[in-house]
């Protein structure tokens, strides 16, 4: 399938993303904040919906995304403990911007998506502040940094170092391009899974290792952004897909996982002062197989992504987490077999940068 | 339907309410707290359940409830732009009593619910501290108040003041009592809506006071407990109850209005680190219909008890916001008739402090 | 409110209904379609949705309405054991109809709707035949009967004869008039708990019938319909609000209850063969809770229809089922007062026939 | 992971599975009865869920189990166009042996899932017959054929011939071994999408064949059986892990795909008639993980099943349907290569007849 430009979820016109990252001693951890476009959101709202393939998790925003089909904030990714604030500076954020917001209008519906970084960082903690938060949301920009930065510092995929992954697919209608584009917050997964291109390599590295096997204690995060005009219905059909990419290197969406896609389309904006009715355009479903299967397609090589780009680290006890394709060489360099160098091929796809 | 000694949710053995106030020239406001049972919740958690009537809110903690079927922190109401600051408070409480939190255990998950006070409170001004959620925590008793104290302090309900109602029944299986309570933070309905004793008492209202017809951009969030053994599937469908309590004063379940439920069972728990199996009672479900009854019931007297038992105050803008019981008094003195008798003697037993 | 010139479900700009009713010795029971335009519908489809208050129920059809958001095929109310024999005539009348069903084209989803008539009528004898299902799609019509006909012949309400009601009400925007409609199957509710213009008549009629309380093994389904253009979200909502009109007369949505609605738009057609986009018009969600309130006071109104254009019949076991009317008429020879007086005076205006 | 000695879902202690196959010049297709335990299922209901992937399905009785959680009848598989029918069949079958259903109990809830056999099977004929549902449950047994036979004789998967399949899983909890089993009926995904051991066969077999990619308008059924204690909020959890099986062999839930899945528990029986409470053993939370590992390892053995064992067939057009073993191995005579002997060596475990 063809991708776009920069294969990245900013490839959909409009869309910036911004990182913050707390890397020290104690503290291996971050925000990340994406603008869905550079309007003013509370006034220009986007279509959105939300799907929880598994709920053992902390996200806060979704109810009112369900209800309402559409988001009126920017989107915040960080660590477990860090919601709380993050909310409070998307509440003031959005106050600050819109004097009508707890005025003449309702509030506001702040969209906090997080997971739990605690292996690797301090998570008890709670160093992220406001400030913080603002830093990631100042820095948003249409290229942004993939791996172990902003909400991405400290989290671990498939026991390995993961973090923030990107990609986007190509769709033509009527002659015309349209862009699906991805990001995900990889923290999930167990070593003895992974999956490559088929391969078991999760249970060589294990064994190579001697990784213990732990219960999964992760999560994921999928945005999925579009400007392809779909309403909020057809925005949750295209985010229950997102699970297929999720799960093809060998997850099997653990119980203590938070596995959350949120999906909006930039072509269905409502506006907060408008008329009785309004006019939209809308995807015909007869031609919505072609988003399901990008979107499992495209959600894969962002984990893949995530995976390859995130530097190994160590956990806030010292113990290693290492970086997938290190590994992959190591095991190659002892044991050389064309399996692992078929790997380390299809690997290196995923590891240039694109921007 | 036989009631509780205090008629109140603190009938169910073991939980405790606690208020904090905040009342000055620019803000009315508050938090209030619930305490499930006296122990160590993250411990020894308890079956629950949410329910969503309309999801136009920003309460937190639902997702996990929904997954687990279960609660592991206290409850916390207070208002739409303090949900941050709470989850705050609740992260640093339970990361304080359980130091397994974060570390060798997972996260936890804060049960925060919320209405928008902006009406009355400068909820722009964001004026509620982690501190005064602590204090709301720390004064929990059996003993509480209603009406507009804590989160209830600058709540309106039909337009007129509302604020925190509870109500509790008693229901007897094998000759054994058991109880049911609850308790409202009561901010939502029309004031043209309001139907009394089947009395369209709302419209009088509206024509007395020449009260504009105003957009509802309110909620109502009720808490359902119980020491009956329900499992979480049952406490949801106790919960979808709540709503005939809710509307049986009048009101539709507005568009803007967050209407959720929040029930458990004090006989669920669930230990924190246990067996592979563990042994529970549960109710057999051909006799709940009698907790439906109650629970409409219930829900609806505790309506009027946030009603009758909130003094009058102003919004914001200097504008009066009325207690029901006064304002009947009002058109009783003005055109004294038999239906306003009638009414006023139906409400002043709900006035009486039953503590 | 305004209502429609009809005052039913038919005042929606191409709604026909028809019935078909079978009553003799063994059965008291039917069969009644509802078509919500006049053209092809698999091959012009409509927005709709469906919310189940209480699943206790066969109905069928519900998981694709959900999934695709529109409905294709006419819509049919019976009793419970007679699902089946209404698919296979929705089957076959599609099939008939539409030459690709089956063959070029996937297959098509049949709505059939039920409740459990077998109090007074013997549903174990499982008389209704494809012949009958068909009898009834054929007969209907824009003027149709209310009361104890076609699936309405057997069904009881608050333990006295319920069956079909119908009622409409006209909202206003930018000038023009819109019509939202409904159509109830009643066969739910409790005697004790009847209240009518807030007096708990119930109460009176248990005593004077000497009515034992039994279990409820009712049910209730609504079917709403519009020319307002709202999209499958939209229609989810104004469905939540038909339990609003459903328990106004004290129901509370008992356990063994299947509490459905169906919703569907006559103004959002999707045609079956089509563009990759098309555009529609949609209602802004601001102007949304005049439909809430709308919904709620006719779906109460409907029900009273269909209490009290519901002819006395008996029990398979020769146990009388009184008319609501008729009851209170008798209370108010046995001992004459003005409640009774004012609420007979009240239901004579739900009695008259509109049409 | 430990297989049951038959790798099927009878390893479940009390499940027996019938099927009734009809096929001749107009019709292939057929009935799949599956039998949870061997006792009165109306009178010892099983715990129970459902989980819906995609709902473009006919599928009936699942808003029962949802809100009740228990199943209370055999469960049939069948096409689309014989839902009716089956029906009708569990109707009658549960009335006969039941006096009291419909009498002084309430109604009962069948259970019947479809896929669609349009391809393969002149679906628009309507052949079944309650006397063939009767058949399929008559013949059941713990020994039961997998491949094109019963509900699977007319169904495609990847667009070869797939049907019924089915596979177990051993669990130790405590030194006692628990067993896992689950049925699917394949009718799902695009050769173009079919990967085996991570290769990309699909598309080797499309260029082959020169098969054309149609819009996929199957569906796959998953049942899944255990002995160990879930109640239905675990059991909707282990469903929701049978679509990570469904998907390992590259589909990704197309948009006409009902993708369902059926989950009950033999070791959470509720009586009929019982007291008020009772006593019930469940597994903790903090141990499912092992289970959703399973379900989904099984699941994606199960569909193998289905291929490898459904013999080659021809559409009710005259094309060609083939078996995916045969296939590969015209592929490995033409251009011999390792990767093609691979999958052959892999698909030969699954190929071999376990009872």
């Amino acid at each position: 399938m063809k991708k776009g430009r920069k294969n990245s979820i900013a490839d959909v016109a409009g869309i910036t993303v911004g990182h913050h990252t707390i890397k020290n001693e104690q503290f291996q951890t971050g925000v990340t904040a994406i603008f869905p476009h550079q309007g003013e959101l509370f006034k220009e709202k986007l279509a959105a919906a939300v799907y929880v393939a598994n709920g053992f998790g902390k996200s806060v925003g979704l109810l009112q995304v369900a209800e309402l089909g559409m988001l009126e904030t920017p989107i915040l990714l960080t660590n477990t403990f860090a919601v709380g604030t993050a909310m409070n500076a998307l509440f003031r954020y959005s106050i600050n911007r819109n004097k009508e917001i707890g005025d003449s209008a309702g509030t506001v519906n702040p969209l906090v998506f997080e997971c739990n970084d605690g292996e690797i960082n301090d998570i008890r903690g709670m160093p992220i502040t406001e400030k913080d938060v603002e830093i990631a949301m100042q820095s948003a920009q249409s290229n942004f940094e993939e791996g172990a930065v902003g909400a991405g510092t400290g989290m671990r995929c498939y026991q390995l170092k993961g973090g923030i992954g990107s990609a986007s697919r190509i769709l033509t209608f009527n002659g015309k391009e349209y862009t699906l584009g991805c990001l995900v917050l990889t923290n999930y997964g167990q070593l003895r899974d992974l999956k490559l291109a088929g391969y078991p390599i999760g249970a060589d590295l294990v064994e190579y290792y001697q990784e213990k096997d732990t219960k999964e204690k992760g999560s994921v995060i999928t945005i999925l952004a579009t400007d392809i005009p779909l309403n909020s219905r057809q925005l949750k059909r295209i985010s229950k897909r997102a699970t297929v990419g999720i799960t093809r290197t060998g997850a099997f969406i653990g119980s203590d996982s938070g596995e959350i896609t949120l999906a909006f389309s930039t072509q269905q904006k409502f506006q907060q002062y408008s008329a009785e009715f309004s006019s939209r355009q809308i995807l015909n479903e007869e031609y919505i197989d072609g988003l399901f299967r990008a979107v499992a397609d495209m959600v894969d090589e962002a984990v893949l992504h995530s995976l390859v780009k995130s530097k190994a680290t160590k956990t806030r006890n010292g113990k290693a987490i290492y970086n997938l394709e290190q590994s992959i060489e190591i095991l190659q360099k002892m044991q050389p077999n064309k399996k692992y160098q078929e790997i380390l091929e299809y690997l290196q796809k995923f590891s240039a940068s694109e921007y």
